[in-house]
């Protein structure tokens, strides 16, 4: 269901980063990391593109955001993202200490967060961030169920 | 226990890897993939030397292996590596379709495979592979005993 309440501007960004990975024929999911309501890192899904297993828009967004603030830990930073995390995205999530984790859509599929492990649930997780899940589930499944269909 | 097997070289180079690690201050922890008996990627933690926080050993070592063979699956790849992956490398595992898993140490902290999420017994994983655990659980369990003392 569409919500009520217009999307924020990291998400929107997110969105556009999933369409320009679709236009590359990548997996449509993009992703952002914000420092205090700034854009730091982003990402697109490059699996193919990079023939890099781990490039997916979550990793690549936090790689580019550590990179940006010369340190491993992006503690109090945001990570914005176009589908709920893989359990590798969740992972490095919780290694990198973002302090919220936004999403559109849900994968029951895929994510670890809501779904199977849910890892910030596990008694080992070191650090959980604040979730916000769901923020955009249309717009964000039409791009991938767009994709999907238009492979098979 | 001491296996009283000999280690298989590509461990032996792993353990290697890991006290390169340690010397530069880094958590040791190394890896190695192979294919087909062959070291074609490797890998040591390195988070703060890259300022990189999905810089484990096995993210390395697949990243590299992936490169060098300019694919983004690792199909019929082992992974050999001195700790039991966390959920992040577990999760790129999974992804990068490695065939055999094999680790030296099990990691009740922090591992995904024999504790925890148990990622790959989880019905929405994809691909499982086959998994050989504590190898050299002495040694490598040392070093990282050793590494995080003279740190307190």
């Amino acid at each position: 269901m569409a919500s009520p309440f217009p999307l924020p501007d990291p998400m929107r960004r997110a969105l556009d980063l999933a369409r320009a990975a679709q236009a590359a024929d990548e997996v449509p999911i993009g992703a952002v990391v914000t420092l205090d309501g700034q854009i730091i890192g982003e990402g697109e899904n490059r699996n193919r593109r990079d023939k890099d297993p781990t490039a997916h828009a979550e990793m690549v967004a936090i790689r580019a955001a550590a990179a940006y603030l010369g340190d491993f830990r992006l503690t109090g930073c945001d990570l914005w993202v176009t589908l709920e995390p893989c359990p590798m995205c969740a992972g490095a999530i919780s290694h990198a200490r973002i302090a919220r984790l936004y999403y559109a859509a849900s994968d029951p599929k895929g994510g670890a967060i809501e779904q199977g492990p849910r890892l910030f649930t596990q008694p080992q997780c070191l650090h959980r961030p604040e979730v916000y899940g769901d923020l955009a589930e249309a717009e964000a499944s039409a791009l991938l169920r767009d994709f999907f269909l238009a492979r098979r």
